[in-house]
């Protein structure tokens, strides 16, 4: 017997056949004799109409009364699914967050889960009822509804995993798996058997919305095995966990890709203390979010200075930036939206050199030029100009040798 | 400075446009340099659609499940009204059952308030904030969520307005007030400037469907004044209190009726105790609710047995009355469900004689045979056959003296 956390996303749930579907799958794991805890998101587009709703009241809705409205969607798909899973004959009963409770602290819209309380829960668990966990909302030490940002029910699952001490939490969705890159993209992309948090960390971030990046950290943190399934609750899914020493890893796990990019490079900067902070603050203080960030040595005491954005806030960081060219007397502006980042991810990285070699080999053989790069332990990433972005995942994909199973897998 | 509760229901606030058209009558009260606290029902017809979704998933849903499902349309209401009145530039904020906190007993679907805490809301209106509460909902001793029943957000306004000693409960919808009759039948029908709890009570259970009954009964203990206003707040709309010693009662004060009746005679029942029991009890056991009871003097050791059902529980009443006198050796069963009751409501009737003379005569006068005949300290009501139903309540109206304003009336 083992103890799952079962997590469902939005799409999983998003009508009455959906939610009956998924009480079929829960039914199973529960009659194969498991211990099961439920976690939901809001059916469907619940949380975009309810945020239409707000807008439609409030340009700016105070964050207070959007975690009030929004959190009322985990409400109905819980209440709904405790139904269906008795409609199974199964003892189940649905929770909120000030119910659990799960504790988080008072920063609306993105709390932190503080502590989830196991009595309630352990309670259930040993009556043989199912809990049914409302994810993503939370209660703060005023009793106030907090909720854990968009995404969040991934982190309530891994919460509830870490705190019940579950042997998995299972996050089932519409895909099968982790892959090592977008099937759309690659016919011959591979689902991956394991992956680790590190790669799932860089994966997730570029790209691979499988997972809320947020529950990846707090699922490294605690150690909680995280297996992505599909709805159905068929196959094997990707299990996200530690490195294990007698794992011989690939070398290359994954290539992530975004085309959602945009680049800005200002030329002749003087090169004197503070004109990077003087740039790079002009734009974080307009809340747009930098990514890749690169300068040159400097050559006659000026240096060129470029970084990326997320594309549809190009024109307002261009704007931005000019002025601040202006001021310390930049010689010049250029930009792009034009451009496509893609990443090669990867723990075996660490071990092996030459990966930057031959991710560079492969793109010159394509003709694909790299405009600018950057590297972490286990990723390295490079933006290129978005119409190669295709052949340079391809090309990778295949020089990387992952439409092949690696060796150690089963 | 007055402390008001203002309660408003479902289509009061149906979509945004008309939570932003309550929030203009709550800001104008509040500017008025009034206390307000705001009680809220769900959106439209979100009840109902949240219901629909439970039975496609269960045909007797679990009632823990069912009230933790409906008090998710609240959370709406008051999360978005909350924001209306933020941007009408006023302080609001707003709060679940279980954070108030309103304590309930445990009976889900149709819980009873037990106790409102007022610490917080008072704290709030010291604060010059208006607290935005949500309707229908409360929690139990265990922390669970429980419903108050079909129209609760006006025991819940009620409720709060007994706690927190308000000066009104005001309950805002789309009538401006209570009438003498229903006005689509009767043009001629008045808005009541006042009317005693006991009178509302018998016209809202007979038809007149402005108050859930469970709330006047509630506001009658705890001497709660209710005002029933239109949405646009405009107008006096009718106070619903206690008689006041130097009021000058009219004998009549309105007139209600309700057509969805059937009426079942069961005859030649042996005059022996017991009987009457066997009758209703196979009725009771049904869940159906019997509503007139009349049993004339036994004549040759036989008594005849009429009561009344709602019409569309009369077939089955019809087959469990049947199978009743077979057992008890009743010779006949006959019923109609082509009836309608007519009740003459006033607190003026307790001393004035003659009113139940003046009703004979009329509906005789105008060909109108009564079937069937109760009274209570305050009510006379009578049931006939359905065709004569508009006939009857005209011409009861205008005998009455209903179509002028009483003398005491402003």
């Amino acid at each position: 017997m083992a103890r799952y956390i079962m997590k469902f996303g939005g799409s999983s749930v998003a009508t009455v056949d959906h939610i009956r579907a998924a009480a079929g799958v829960i039914a199973r794991r529960k009659r194969e004799g498991h211990e099961v805890v439920v976690v939901l998101s809001a059916m469907g587009d619940t949380t975009d109409e309810l945020l239409a709703k707000a807008q439609a009241i409030s340009p700016r809705p105070n964050p207070r009364e959007l975690d009030m409205l929004l959190s009322s969607g985990e409400q109905v798909s819980i209440a709904l699914m405790a139904m269906a899973l008795r409609e199974q004959g199964l003892k189940a009963r649905s929770w909120l967050g000030h119910q659990v409770p799960i504790r988080t602290d008072s920063v609306h819209a993105k709390a932190r889960i503080e502590k989830v309380e196991t009595a309630r829960l352990e309670a259930e668990l040993a009556a043989d009822v199912i809990p049914v966990v409302a994810g993503f909302q939370g209660i703060d030490p005023d009793d106030q509804v907090t909720t854990l940002g968009r995404g969040g029910s991934d982190t309530t699952g891994v919460a509830l995993a870490a705190a019940l001490k579950a042997d998995e939490c299972q996050i089932l969705t519409d895909v099968d798996g982790v892959y090592t890159t977008d099937p759309r993209m690659v016919p011959q992309a591979r689902r991956l058997a394991r992956v680790t948090f590190e790669e799932m960390l860089e994966l997730a971030s570029l790209g691979s919305r499988v997972l809320q990046i947020r529950s990846v950290q707090f699922a490294g943190k605690y150690n909680v095995p995280v297996r992505v399934l599909h709805n159905s609750g068929e196959g094997e899914g990707t299990l996200i966990s530690y490195e294990e020493p007698d794992m011989e890893a690939p070398v290359v796990s994954g290539i992530a890709f975004s085309r959602d990019e945009a680049q800005v490079t200002i030329t002749g900067v003087p090169d004197r203390p503070g004109n990077g902070y003087a740039i790079l603050n002009r734009v974080s203080e307009a809340h747009i979010v930098v990514d890749m960030i690169v300068m040159n040595a400097p050559r006659s005491g000026l240096v060129d200075f470029s970084f990326s954005v997320p594309r549809d806030e190009f024109e307002q960081t261009m704007e931005l930036i000019r002025s601040a060219a202006a001021e310390i007397g930049a010689s010049d502006v250029l930009g792009s939206a034009n451009v496509a980042k893609i990443s090669v991810v990867g723990v075996g990285m660490r071990s092996h050199a030459g990966v930057a070699t031959t991710m560079f080999e492969v793109l010159a053989r394509e003709g694909i030029n790299v405009r600018m790069v950057s590297t972490s332990e286990i990723k390295i990433s490079v933006l290129i100009e978005e119409k190669y972005l295709e052949l340079g995942v391809r090309s990778l994909h295949e020089a990387f040798g992952l439409d092949r199973a690696p060796s150690h897998a089963k």
